[in-house]
């Protein structure tokens, strides 16, 4: 089960809405098989390791998650493990899904075939976490990302944020990004660091979608991002009176969204990727729209990147207002990993 | 050397204005002797080893800073190593000191003695900084310490700041107090944390010398520092038109100190401290203070505690203005040591 779950998040951030599944195919202590799904969400992960086994009578398939029993643009995982003769599955967890949820495992275990359910459970529903999100609360994952000064400084007081961190941090954040289905930044830091948001340097790869939160679309024509929205998915959100026409002519999705206290609601804005089938989104600031994912509750894990410098208290903080009036009241994050990256430091917190 | 060294560190913090020296006499394979700087400064480390050894002819000793060569309050070390026929004495680094300088080797050769120089040398010059600093510079060493959130802020908007951080921070907290001479605060956080700014938890031991800095004297009468200023010493650095003679009635110790930019000058303050004979601080906030001495390049070394928490841009910055127009010119420090405390991030930060 640990080689399928290693499997299984080759797919991250290029299988959405499709769950990144891992599987796993052994007879007499071989590997007849392993599968992955695949990029864009099929094949799935169970019929790639079938494919690749060739023979699997009497062997047991290792799967990440529960196997599918619904007729989509696939037949049935389920059906097609047994139609293989596999004596045994072993599945890491269930599958919310509401075509699914129980029937996979049950229409294998009516067809004879023995199934074991539970194994790995904690790392498979870590793993899978954007899906099952979006699948029972209609979310996405949501992991945070700021470059920081010591002091939590993302910019001068002047706009200058580049370079805070080191290359070496900015070469992590762009593995980061790969492993997303979008990559997410507020109008106000589109329009400062005119960014471009793809992954690079990891050789041809699907690209997550970028996304704009912008509640009046005041991003610029000329920038980066509007200038590759037809070589790379470009989606704004943006409030409901807005006009996206001009930047949808250029190749953008304009995606409208409720507002609140001000500016896009973000739960609205998450909901909206969501039900576009987005699982993980990575979140690269700035400060304003960081804060309000903070304040909703919406933010699951904190990567945060620091360089040794400090900016001063001048300087663009990493988080805007939380509209905090006791200590007890702030939002807790735990300590999940300790990273130093090239001279920076990456710490990841997660939701408490 | 290296256990020289170790029993050398036993001494920071409560040696001043002495060096925190250790030795050790070896004959044979087998140490006769071992010594640190006793409390207070004196009796000095080879002293105090060499009255261990009883018998120390023919021996080597291994000494962290080169033995004295002045009669001051004790007879001069080199004369005592010579005295009690050690026969070979292995020096770290030699002792700036005008009244030193070389004299301390000179002598031991004069007699005879055979003299080593430069063993573990830059271990040494580390542990001696605030010494070696002190003796040519006239400015003691400067351990900044802040404990803030994931967002650098180190009290919520209306000044909450117990506790940011979780005990076992704060436990490590007393320990790094215990390796300097003196633990400084502005008076901001003076006035709003009310600190009590001794060690504790750490059994019986010397304290060291409890400084705020604070232009106009606005301290309060009733505040734990004041209350205690007669059982620990309370330095009060001020700036040179403001009256302290009701807190040192109190107490306290008043030193007066030049002012420039609207605050006392933080390297006239330092060097007051260092006139004293500190040669080792621990400034511990707030902002404006850690601001003013970074802006002086004064910080050599930063000690970040972060515990995981987000208190918003309301947050009270853990520094204070830098003024800075580039990027470039942001002061930079160098990762040295990065370890998890608690629940909290503890990151050893020194000068570039």
């Amino acid at each position: 089960m640990d080689l399928a779950l290693a499997l299984g998040r080759r797919g991250m951030g290029r299988v959405w809405p499709n769950p990144a599944v891992g599987c796993v195919i052994v007879r007499d202590g071989r590997v007849l098989g392993r599968g992955w799904t695949a990029d864009g969400g099929r094949p799935h992960a169970e019929t790639r390791a079938l494919a690749q086994a060739g023979d699997a009578r009497g062997a047991t398939a290792y799967v990440t998650l529960e196997p599918c029993a619904h007729h989509g643009k696939t037949p049935p995982c389920a059906e097609a493990l047994v139609a293989a003769g596999v004596a045994r599955v072993v599945v890491a967890t269930g599958d919310p899904d509401p075509r699914v949820a129980g029937r996979g495992i049950a229409r294998l275990r009516a067809a004879g075939t023995e199934v074991v359910e539970g194994v790995r459970e904690a790392e498979a529903r870590a793993d899978h976490a954007g899906f099952l999100r979006r699948v029972t609360e209609g979310l996405p994952w949501v992991t945070l990302k700021l470059a920081a000064s010591l002091d939590g400084r993302i910019a001068t007081a002047a706009g200058e944020s580049q370079w805070i961190t080191g290359p070496a941090a900015r070469a992590m954040v762009h593995a980061l990004r790969a492993r997303h289905d979008a990559v997410m930044v507020g109008g106000g830091t589109a329009r400062d660091d005119d960014p471009l948001l793809t992954v690079r340097g990891m050789g041809a790869r699907p690209q997550p979608v970028r996304v704009v939160v912008s509640r009046d679309m005041g991003l610029p024509m000329d920038g980066q991002l509007v200038r590759t929205a037809r070589e790379v998915p470009l989606w704004l959100l943006h409030g409901e009176r807005a006009d996206a026409a001009p930047w949808t002519a250029r190749g953008a999705v304009g995606l409208p969204v409720a507002e609140s206290e001000g500016g896009v609601d973000p739960r609205a804005a998450l909901a909206a990727l969501a039900a576009q089938g987005i699982t993980r989104v990575f979140c690269e600031g700035g400060g304003r729209l960081a804060s309000s994912l903070l304040r909703a509750d919406l933010v699951d894990e904190l990567w945060l990147f620091q360089a040794g410098l400090a900016l001063g208290a001048e300087g663009r903080p990493m988080l805007g207002p939380l509209a905090l009036e006791r200590l007890h009241q702030a939002p807790r994050l735990r300590l999940r990993g300790l990273h130093t990256v090239g001279g920076d430091v990456a710490g990841r917190w997660a939701r408490d």
